[in-house]
C-alpha cells in the first residue's frame, strides 16, 4: 500500500478509453468539470478544498518504467497505448475556484481542458482528492459555526480517518476551515499546522496512581500543561490538578488546561469549573472531547457550558452524517463542440461555465448565476485560470491565506445559510445563455 | 501529502507520553488491545481486516532523521527522547485474530505485548489501518450475502474514498469479503486483484455517435466486450449492441455484457434482456451500477431481475451507513499488573485475553467465550502469536486464502446474523476468570 501518488491510483476504464482515444487518434482537446450534483440533507453549503493537492497531482503526472511494464504484462493495452503513457505528462489548463470559496450544486470548482487522454484518466483522482477535502471542510465549517467564536477546536481524529491520506488531508480540511490545530504530527510537519496533545487515559493507568502520572508529565513535559482528569474520578481529577496547580506555582509554571473525555459534559465542566476556581486557579481552561459533532458543539455553546475547547474526531474526519458528496466530473465539450449527459437523474449543463456572485449592500451573499464563460453577467467571477499548458501560473497561496479567504467567506454567508438544520436552497439561476446552449446541444444528440 | 508511511502519522499525545516514559525510565512491557466496543445499529458481525498492513507497519517502524531533526526543531521533546526516537525499531510481540475471521464487539482482534513507549507510539496508526479494512471488509460482507451469489460484485468506489489509501485498502477489503474484483488498477498492480473497466459515459459523448463509440472500443479493446448503453437512450443502446454483436460474429469474437448505470435498473434489466435474447445474444450478460449497496442488492436480487452482475460503489467505500467503528486500543496490563478503563460508559476488560468459539453441529457459531490467555476454555481459540520480538513469526497468508477463509467463515454464520437488519446480539459470553481479575483491578485502583 505504498502507491498512493501512482498515476495508476485510478480507475481501469480510464486507462481503456485512453487506449482507444490514442489509437484512433482521438488528440483533440476535451473539457470537463468537476462539480456536485446536489446538496445532501444536512449541507447548506460547501467549501471548495483540495486544488492545491489537484494541481500537484496534475503537475507530477506521469507513469514509471515499471508501472508502464506491469500495464503492458497484463495484455490489455496496445503497444502505442504503453508508448504514450511512458512518455505521459499532463499538458492542459486548469481554471478553478479559489480554494476555500464556498459554492453550490451545479458550480464547477474546477474544470480541465487537455486532450482528451489526458483529460479523461486524471478523472478518478481528481474526484478522490477534491471530494474528501470538501467534505471535511464543509463539515468543520459546520462545526466552526456551531462554536460561535472565541474557543478552541482541535482535530482529534486521524486514527478513525479512512486511511492514511485521509488522516493529513482532514488535518488540512479542518484548519482551513477554522480549525485552531490538530493532533496528527506530520500534518503539522507537512503543512505548518498547529499540533496540540498531551496524555491518554492509558498514561494515568501505567502509572501507580493519578497524582503521580500528574506529577511526571509536568516534569518532563513542562511547557505542554493539559492535564486528562476523567481516568477514575473527574472531581478527584481536578483537585489533584489543583495541588498540583499550587506545587508548580512556587517554582513559577502555570498549568494550562484539564481535558474531560466522558460523562456528562456539561455538569462536569461546571463541576470542574468550581473546584478549578475555589483551589485559587481560575485561568486553567477547560477542555473536552469524545463524540462531538456540530450539534453537540451547539447545544453545548448554547447551555454556556463553561468550556474553553473541543477536540473533535470521528464525527469530522468521517463526515459521518454525509459521508460522501455527489462530485462528479463531466465531459463539458469535444473538440470545440458542447456535450451533455442526460442519463435519468443525471443529466448535466453543457459547455464552459463560470460563476457570478452577487452580493447584497451589507456584503452577504445575494444569488449566484451559472452561465456560459463567454456570457459576461453582474457580480464576482469565482473561475479563475490556475494552471496552463500543465504549469500552474502563480504560485499556491499559503495555507493561512487560504483560511482567511474561509473566514470572509464566512461573513459573507447568509444567516439562514448557518443554520445547522437544512434550509431554503441559496439561489443559483441558470443564465439564458446556458438554456440556450442545452437546447442546442439536445437536437443535436443522435 | 506524500509522508503517508511516516511514523509521525500519529497523535501527538502518542510522542509526549513517549517523552515522559523514556525520560523516566519506565521501559516496563504494555499489554494493548485493539477491540470494537459496541455494534453500531446495521452490523450484526464484522471481519477482522488489516493485520497484514498493521504487521508491515510495526515491522518498518522508524523515524528517519530528517523527522527525528524536525521534531527536535519544536522543541517539544527532551534530547533523550530525540534520540530515542533515531533508534526507533518495534522489538515486541504480536497476538491476533486470523485476517478474516468474523468477531464481535470486546473481542480482540489485536494485541501488542512492547515497552510502553513502543506499545503506546502505534496507536493511532494501527486503530487506522485495521478500522477502516474492518468497515469496508464487514460493509462488503453485507453485499456479498445479499447478493446471494451467482452474479458478480466489483468495487466501483475509488473515487469517493476518503483518500488514496481508502481507495487501494477497498478494494482488497471487498476482495478479502468476496468481491470479484475493483476497478482500481493499483490494487491489481499491488495485490493482484482481478481489474475491471470499459468506458464512461464521456467516451460516448465524444464520438459523433454511440455506434460509433462502440465500434471504435470493440475494435481497440477487442477482449474487454462491455458496453455501456444508458447515455441517450438504453433500448437504442441495447439494440445497437445487438446489431455490433452481429457483426463482431462473422469475425468470431463476442460482446460479453452491456453495463447500464441509470434509470429504473429492475425495469431496465428485463427490457435489456429481452432486447438481446430477441437479437439472439442470450449470452450478453447485464451489469449495473449506481448508487447500489446491500439493500438495494437485496431488492434486485429478490425480484430476479435478470442482472448478472454488480458494480458497487461510493456507499460501500464509505460504508455509508456506518462510516466508522467504535475501535479502540486500551492499556490492559503494565509491568506485569493488569489494569482496564472505568470512566463512564467506556469501561473496558481488563488483562491478556483470548476468544473461545464454540460451534454447532451443523458447524455454525454457537457462543464465543471472553475470558484471559491463560485460561482455558472448550472450543476455538481465535487469538494467535503473529509476530515476536518485532519479526513475523510466518510468511502472511495470501489474499486468496485470507479470501477463501471468509467464504468459510460465512458459511459458519448463524442464519440470522447473516440478515440486513439488525438482530439480536450474538453471545459472546464473559469468563468467571474475567470477572474475578476485574474486580480486583478495581479494588486497586487509586
Amino acid at each position: 500500500m505504498h502507491e498512493h501518488t501512482s498515476t495508476l491510483l485510478t480507475d481501469l476504464y480510464e486507462l481503456t478509453m485512453l487506449n482507444v482515444y490514442v489509437d484512433s487518434g482521438m488528440h483533440e482537446n476535451a473539457v470537463f468539470e468537476l462539480f456536485v450534483r446536489k446538496l445532501r440533507p444536512g449541507r447548506n453549503f460547501l467549501v471548495a478544498t483540495g486544488l492545491e493537492q489537484a494541481l500537484d497531482y496534475l503537475e507530477n503526472l506521469h507513469v514509471t518504467p515499471e508501472e508502464a511494464d506491469w500495464l503492458a504484462s497484463t495484455g490489455r493495452f496496445s503497444d502505442t497505448c504503453i508508448d504514450y503513457l511512458r512518455e505521459l505528462e499532463f499538458t492542459g489548463d486548469v481554471h478553478a475556484m479559489d480554494e476555500g470559496t464556498i459554492f453550490f450544486p451545479d458550480e464547477p470548482v474546477l474544470r480541465i481542458t487537455a486532450p482528451i487522454a489526458q483529460a479523461q484518466l486524471v478523472e478518478s483522482r481528481l474526484i478522490n482528492l477534491i471530494n474528501y477535502q470538501t467534505l471535511v471542510a464543509s463539515k468543520a465549517a459546520r462545526c466552526v459555526i456551531a462554536a460561535g467564536g472565541g474557543r478552541q477546536l482541535v482535530d482529534f481524529g486521524m486514527r478513525r480517518s479512512h486511511g492514511s491520506e485521509a488522516g493529513i488531508a482532514s488535518a488540512r480540511a479542518s484548519y482551513i476551515a477554522g480549525f485552531d490545530g490538530t493532533a496528527t504530527v506530520v500534518a503539522g510537519k507537512d503543512f505548518g499546522i498547529p499540533i496540540f496533545g498531551t496524555m491518554a487515559h492509558s498514561f494515568i493507568q501505567a502509572h501507580e496512581s493519578e497524582t503521580v502520572a500528574f506529577s511526571s508529565f509536568a516534569r518532563h513535559q513542562p511547557n505542554n500543561l493539559i492535564f486528562l482528569i476523567d481516568t477514575y474520578d473527574i472531581a478527584r481529577g481536578a483537585e489533584r490538578v489543583v495541588e498540583l496547580g499550587n506545587e508548580l506555582a512556587k517554582q513559577g509554571s502555570k498549568i494550562t488546561a484539564v481535558r474531560i473525555d466522558s460523562g456528562d459534559l456539561v455538569e462536569m465542566s461546571h463541576l470542574v469549573r468550581k473546584i478549578l476556581n475555589d483551589g485559587g486557579h481560575p485561568h486553567i481552561k477547560i477542555l473536552v472531547s469524545g463524540g462531538l459533532d456540530e450539534y453537540r458543539l451547539a447545544d453545548l455553546t448554547a447551555g454556556a457550558a463553561p468550556i474553553d475547547g473541543f477536540g473533535i474526531g470521528t464525527s469530522m474526519n468521517v463526515s459521518a452524517d454525509v459521508p460522501y458528496l455527489d462530485y462528479v466530473y463531466k465531459l463539458e465539450e469535444y473538440a470545440g463542440v458542447a456535450k451533455r449527459k442526460r442519463s435519468a437523474g443525471k443529466s448535466t449543463w453543457p459547455g464552459r461555465k463560470q460563476v457570478y456572485r452577487e452580493y447584497n449592500d451589507d456584503g452577504t451573499m445575494r444569488h449566484d448565476i451559472l452561465t456560459l464563460e463567454d456570457d459576461q453577467q453582474r457580480g464576482t467571477a469565482l473561475i479563475k485560470p490556475v494552471m496552463q499548458n500543465g504549469k500552474r501560473l502563480m504560485p499556491s497561496p499559503s495555507i493561512e491565506a487560504v483560511r482567511k479567504h474561509v473566514s470572509e467567506e464566512y461573513k459573507r454567508l447568509p444567516a439562514n445559510l448557518r443554520r445547522l438544520e437544512q434550509v431554503q436552497p441559496y439561489d443559483v439561476m441558470v443564465a439564458e445563455s446556458l438554456r440556450q446552449l442545452t437546447a442546442e446541444v439536445d437536437r443535436q444528440i443522435r
